[in-house]
């Protein structure tokens, strides 16, 4: 089959806040070919994806995205990884097609998958899809005591490994920070898992980041999530061989497949975080999990929209058994929530898991969330390159 | 001084070829303040750039790159490093934002140096800007024939070092990339400094460029750019073993200080080449360029358009006397060439160097490239985020 269209769905909350909560606006990516269609995500500025998607041609490595994928073939995962491939050859000069390419990647496979009855892991080369132990991803609380008690009430909601990251967290002094991490221990009890993200909030300070270490060994914190920005290698890679048994996690910002074993090479990360929206395919995906499982590193899913970005980002490490954990969006705002009717929920063990379903396994509704589309509209010269599509 | 205004002018050829030529279009950045205008250019989409710009807010780390810099204040350069950290850190998951900060940060180095009447390369630290062996940045032609009279051509018209990259090459057989670097050697005489840019067509194939490697060795190439995509660091350096005394050279691609240190450090390039289109901030590049001269490495200006872009290119690395070689675009197209009055022509001993005048020391003029200008708009919902601006 041939791709006929790529439509792309701007939802926003009436009111975006500036918090580090990336739910509050996504854009949507449908893709259809032969009668069928997929979704995808990306997770990344809306607009601005749009524009990379649409933007006139620039040079020849510097074309919009839409460029390489309308038209072309659509049969098999072959299909996926050329165009894919094609798009970066394309782009390179376009920084934001990364972003884009994940979005209409995923509704690629989604498509091709419900075309050929398969779900994408089994497409990816997985036998099985294993489940994982989600964590509750949370803000911290912009007091201690509201830390712990969003810890209590999510081990009340059954979460056993729950992360608390942003807010206050290294903005303030050293002790408030050791503060909130004593406090996110006591709200998930002794037998949690828990798990910190500094946000990058040090950007390349391993002294300030170190000073933290002890209090994240002391309250048995099994990562600690992007001291840094992502690029300082060199700082990650001095402040893991200072922090015991805590290992360093990163990696939710690669957008593409190298990046991600950098990470893992010269960052020393012990977790890798990998983002589906945002790191160019699933297959890129599916690779970096095979490349940490060989390097001992353990793959995790970065996802903090909906479950349609959630579907997608368990299927490249659906497969290794090891790799168990996985992250749980639990305070999705409601563009979020109300886009799949399909919810992956917890099984009665608390796991979850990729569907076994084809395709990503999700019901995506569009005009479920009608009320949150964004009316917008990209024009050059006499040429509307986007206006929003009906829905 | 507050910064009052960012104003962006995309210009566009009437047609843009499906050629590696990045003058064909071009977005101009302006920024007022204290009754002064400083000008960039970031080399990237300029549509998409615009969006990046100009988005509304998606999460407190994924802001328009304009929030961070309006309304500040610009008195010193600190404060011109001050706001760069600020964009990064607001912005770090719009991936876009770096090529849109690059065109904002020359643009306050610019207006800075006009109110102190400091050209920026002194602001920046160093005492003297030095010439610069300015290469001729020439594509490929089409037949061997072709690229040895390109190449006949640029000595007669006085430049003792060229480059030729893209085109044809990789695309054919080995004979066909054999054929155009003896071409391009008999073309610009015995005497010449050859150097070959592969524009990442190899993708991370050691063999396929180390196939290309006893030509380049044979014709006396001083390097051999960009054979592989910018993160193939791996295969950069397995390249570089085989290379014998010619170097690799590549970097174009980094957008932050850190991509280019990573590329020195890991795939052990000699020549490190830095668009300051693309890099976000000046500063930033000064601090690869003493970093490469650190490591041994030779750190040189990409530029492939105005001579707005040459100046700010040229003012990083300007106080590094050893390393004098500079990209100098040779078949700018109109709108890149008609920007500015000033051009920074070669001396009597055939050098180039960065201005000894006010901030850039380049004279833009706008209304010279009206021609150019791309009448756009950029809407969601009610608001008109973008407009083209009157000139």
């Amino acid at each position: 089959m041939k791709i006929e269209s790529i439509d792309l769905f701007y939802l926003s909350m009436p009111e975006v806040l500036d918090i580090g909560d990336g739910s509050q606006d996504a854009l949507i990516v449908r893709v259809r070919a032969g009668g069928l269609e997929g979704f995808g995500e990306c997770e990344a500025s809306p607009l601005t994806t749009i524009a990379a998607m649409v933007c006139p041609l620039s040079h020849s490595a510097c074309k919009p995205v839409q460029a390489s994928v309308l038209g072309q073939e659509l049969n098999e995962p072959a299909d996926v990884l050329r165009i894919g491939r094609l798009v970066r050859q394309n782009s390179f000069d376009l920084l934001q097609a990364d972003h884009a390419l994940s979005g209409v990647d995923m509704a690629l496979w989604d498509l091709l998958g419900k075309k050929r009855g398969e779900p994408v892991w089994r497409m990816l080369g997985w036998n099985e899809s294993h489940g994982k132990e989600p964590y509750a991803s949370l803000l911290f609380g912009d007091t201690p005591q509201e830390t712990l008690e969003k810890g209590r009430a999510m081990r009340a909601l059954g979460y056993r490994a729950i992360k608390f990251g942003w807010g206050p967290y290294g903005w303030g002094t050293l002790a408030q920070d050791e503060d909130q991490v004593h406090a996110a221990r006591e709200g998930i009890g002794a037998d949690g898992i828990l798990l910190v993200d500094a946000g990058t909030v040090f950007g390349d300070d391993v002294e300030a980041a170190a000073l933290r270490v002890p209090s994240l060994i002391e309250c048995g914190a099994t990562w600690f999530e992007e001291p840094f920005v992502k690029d300082a290698f060199d700082a990650h890679a001095r402040l893991a061989a200072r922090c015991g048994p805590v290992k360093l996690a990163g990696g939710e910002g690669s957008h593409n497949g190298y990046m991600a074993q950098h990470m893992i090479d010269y960052a020393a990360l012990g977790f890798v975080q990998i983002d589906a929206g945002r790191i160019g395919g699933l297959a890129v995906a599916r690779d970096v999990a095979h490349y940490a499982d060989a390097k001992g590193a353990i793959y995790v899913n970065h996802t903090f929209t909906s479950h349609l970005a959630l579907s997608a980002s368990l299927q490249p490490f659906a497969g290794l058994r090891e790799h168990t954990i996985s992250e749980y969006p639990v305070e999705l705002k409601p563009l979020a929530r109300d886009l799949t009717h399909t919810r992956i929920e917890r099984d009665a063990d608390g796991l979850v898991r990729a569907p076994d379903a084809p395709g990503l396994g999700v019901d995506v509704d569009i005009t479920a969330v009608r009320p949150y589309l964004v009316d917008a509209e990209i024009r050059a010269g006499d040429k509307i390159l986007y206006r929003t599509p009906q829905i």
